[in-house]
């Protein structure tokens, strides 16, 4: 089958790989139909915490054609969404919905080690089946259902995180895809305002078509600009979307006393430079995590499948797979006002 | 009168001083019946955050002298406990106990500036008595209203802000008496297990007598142990109560996936080392405070008063006000196996 | 000046009467500028519960035009609503908004009794003002205003205390003017689908264009048919908003084993056929109140303020205070499709 | 092997029955060690809800002697206890604990109709073993063992629905095995004050030497009793243990508005004369179940295993279990001061 393989920096590739086999008797390999990129991934292209060779991607979708002995929740010729993150299936945790809290210690995301190969391939083998795929129900769609394997739960968890309150002010920092999807799920918890912060202005313009303020960093800062807005006080929470320093110290300066930051971009710092003092005399909340993505599916599809919750508008690019490599550099150079890219493994 | 002042880094002397007056219609003037040193002062006693003149002490109880006009909840000849923290007094946040959060940005400690002198004196003046004073009824000693004045409430809600739930195994990490307050507290939402570090045996013991398990960081670190302790997955919540930079990150290197960490400690760090990319990973929620004093006492006082609490064995030491030098002393010096220092100032 | 008087059963007038004067140094007198008969009137107009003489009314809002010497937070000239609602004003349940839950067993509802004259009227005397009124703020209009006196904030703590999640199945038993307040309050929450219930077509129909599923009880029954809907299980919550037995015991049926009830229709019955066999085999929370309306004005007027909640097409019917013994009988009489009929004092 | 038999009202005997058999590939067969009357089974007893022929019994321990080719979690030669209810096994409810909202309708108790026979026998046959059997830890009595399989988790799950905050006043109706298990898990949750209700004397003397207050409602009925103590108010949550009409309605007059009622005791009124108009100006919060044992394993286990619960002085009588039909008799008739009784299988 053809995968798409890390070669190095900057450098991925479109190769001929051997078809997945089950990983064992709770597996199942399934037929991928629609793929996507993940800002995530690009800390990978970018050389980061990355193993040459590593097949990549970790949000797909597609119909199984093989399943273990042990799988008792989907059959062959199903569709199914699949989790980005896996545990090892069986624990109470991963039973739960929580893989990231696997009490095996078998979290894992696909396509980031030689061990877990990825899913922007023809095929992929998902190991303990059970807890991490579902069946994609009527009403939702293939652009839905790969939002739904990991930038949307992530968004939600990170409002779920937040605490937020009917009537509420809050605001969003970073305004990328899972800023978006953390927005558009922050708005089911029914804030008054929503502050969303991004220096991209076609970002910007996507919150305000979704019907809040926004802000723009370069007018004199995040922290004074959502002070200003809130009569000094700040927000009752805020939500991360970055992963930055600068942008998870301005989500806490930024943040009333009392309230609550939830982190959902992605830090690679051991040693992030954290205003504790500050963060101290305010009395916060502080909350990071790598979405536990099933937990969310028994919200999240019941409101997509209704017609409550759209988020697929922040897919701008679809490309066939074999593209995969101008793939990775337009949403890698933020060209062509790119959002997100759908990979479509049959082209 | 006699007061306790801070003349430099490492000296303090009791000095007369003019008698404190009424701050205004809403305040009180007490007079000072007990009163004692707190691990944050030796953070001015150390020259920390220190302006040279400021009259020491937050933590103080008396009786009522003298009333503003508009103060509704005590009299004249009432005794009383004093919150450590004051905010405006006239807020929402205030007046439900949340001074640290106030609305008017009056958020202030006594006996940390010359704006709000302290209580280690024979009188004191207390502003927004309503928000910040409560009756000493039935069945509360001394000793223990000195410790609802801060540390007993600091204790409570950082364990109030752990996430205990009946049958979990929680560290506690730092025995000092904030941490023994925090233990105490902690027992109060009934862990299963708690596990209590702190170097030094007396600590320690006092803890083995209260009926926990302990850990010396010096046999193979904190966190090695509370995992080893815990099956390698951490600890359910971890209280820390030193405020070290070492000691917080202990706490997130100790706890478990999901599991929370609540900081009651000091940290004049503006850019501490955070392992963020740990925390994200392990999906952690981390709280710092400074008590909201007042929030506090609708549990701790009927806890206290039915017997139900006993903080009190954190007082090694009883001295006359006039030996307060001396006293700061042998506190900043860890001398006599000292933990908290009560103060007489009729002495 | 004139108000609405109960003679009797079924017998209203306008009548010339004394105007009213401060209730004392912590209350004000406001100039009624717009009021509105509540469903809950009616079991005054029904003769239950009935003192004859009582001005009826609890909803208005107007100009203030006198105050206390104690009144801090709205002076003279003051556009304000006012809850329905108010206790002693003083304790800390009163100023935290939670006038039902008064410490001084004060709350009582304006226009049912002698003591508290009702706001159907040219003026109205307002105790414990601080704690009851709240000015009305830019971008919320009269109608809006006058909704958040009463069945806006009865409707919201319904639906609050449902125990709603994001992607829940629920259930709104009673669409008139209370329960498309407890409906629009649910969506805040994020349900995924909601039936609501309700046997008279125009007030399914509305419930139709705010955009949810409905049932019509004559078709075999509520309970049949939210099983019917929910694979046999019940929904995840239901709000009553009736407060009859049969739709209160519909509730309790139509809830799925561990859901939760919350009943905001009025019942007056002391002994009301409880199926506890039923809630005990499902293990329900059943819970019903009289709203502790200013406790949900930090949430809800925000969120009407910013356009994000549009409670006020219950308005069906606008006629002068002069005309108020038409517009009970229209009221009572279900008249003219008629949910909910605004006064106007000044005509 | 031998069991106990329901031959009709107020007679039971012990007869020879049929080996039971795996009730399928998730089942396990159990040699009974020690097993127990609960008050529930006179519901049987009295002829309530009872098919002549049933084989009594919900609570009892043993040895694994047979497991079904699915069952993962236990093994032959394991000791286990053995919740008293049970579900399908399979579905997510049952697979977290929560056998009473089984998915697929599959609710039942041990030993009260002639598909589920029950544990007063020497064997007895568990269905869905992987989400009904836990494996009995060290530091775990058999004595606590059984409690653990019916009414401490019972107690708890009362107790854990009750909303009780630290410092609280609370009320626990009944003083009964149940009553004292739900008394054991409030002191869990810190309550200040608790007021233990009970006409019989010996049962309020087991709760004075738990530490608490009691009442006895002969002298002036509960609800005056608990509204002096209170002050008037009532008592913040109360938890009923006996699920008479009265009793309930004693606990919803004795509760504090906006409080908790939470009763454990088995109720099988289809129209209990619910006092709804003073639940409703009250706002109170009214939860019953029966309990989901499984679901409360995590948390008391280690309580018990760490010596920090002791609820086993509740048994009074130790019999074999050929004297069946003595102990039923003295249970019933509440003689000797019998508060439990515990059954041995080897006699």
């Amino acid at each position: 089958m053809r995968a798409v393989v890390l070669n190095g920096a900057h450098d991925v590739s479109v190769e001929t790989v051997d078809d997945p086999g089950l990983s064992g008797p709770d597996g199942i390999v399934v037929q991928v139909e629609s793929t996507a990129i993940c800002g995530s991934d690009l800390h990978l292209y970018h050389g980061d915490m990355a193993e040459p060779g590593v097949h990549l991607g970790h949000e797909f979708i597609g119909s199984v054609v093989e399943t273990g002995a042990d799988v008792d929740t989907v059959s062959t010729g199903d569709r199914v969404l699949v989790s980005g993150v896996v545990g090892c299936g069986a624990c109470r945790e991963c039973r739960s919905g929580w893989p990231m809290r696997c009490l095996n210690a078998g979290s894992a995301v696909f396509g980031t080690s030689l061990e877990l190969p990825g899913g922007q391939a023809e095929f992929a083998a998902v190991p303990g089946a059970d807890a991490s795929v579902r069946r994609i129900p009527d009403g939702v769609t293939d652009e839905q259902a790969v939002l739904l394997t990991d930038i949307l739960p992530t968004g939600f968890l990170g409002a779920s995180r937040a605490d937020i309150t009917p009537g509420a002010t809050i605001a969003v920092i970073g305004l990328g895809p899972v800023g978006i999807c953390a927005l558009r799920s922050a708005l089911l918890y029914s804030p008054a305002r929503v502050l969303a912060v991004d220096p991209v202005a076609h970002r910007r313009a996507h919150a305000e078509r979704i019907g809040v303020e926004t802000i723009d960093p370069a007018d004199g800062g995040t922290m004074a600009q959502v002070l200003e807005a809130t009569g000094g006080r700040g927000a009752d929470a805020v939500i991360e979307a970055v992963g930055h320093d600068e942008t998870i110290n301005d989500a806490i300066m930024s943040v009333k006393p009392g309230g609550t930051v939830s982190v959902v971009g992605v830090s690679t710092n051991l040693a992030h430079p954290f205003p504790m003092a500050i963060a101290m005399f305010k009395g916060i909340t502080f909350r990071i995590c790598v979405a536990d993505i099933p937990s969310t599916w028994d919200s999240l599809i019941p409101l997509v499948a209704n017609g409550r919750l759209h988020p697929e508008d922040v897919f701008t690019h679809r490309m066939g797979l074999s593209s995969a490599a101008d793939a990775y550099r337009v949403f890698d150079g933020r060209e062509d006002g790119v959002m997100k890219v759908l990979l479509d493994p049959t082209a």
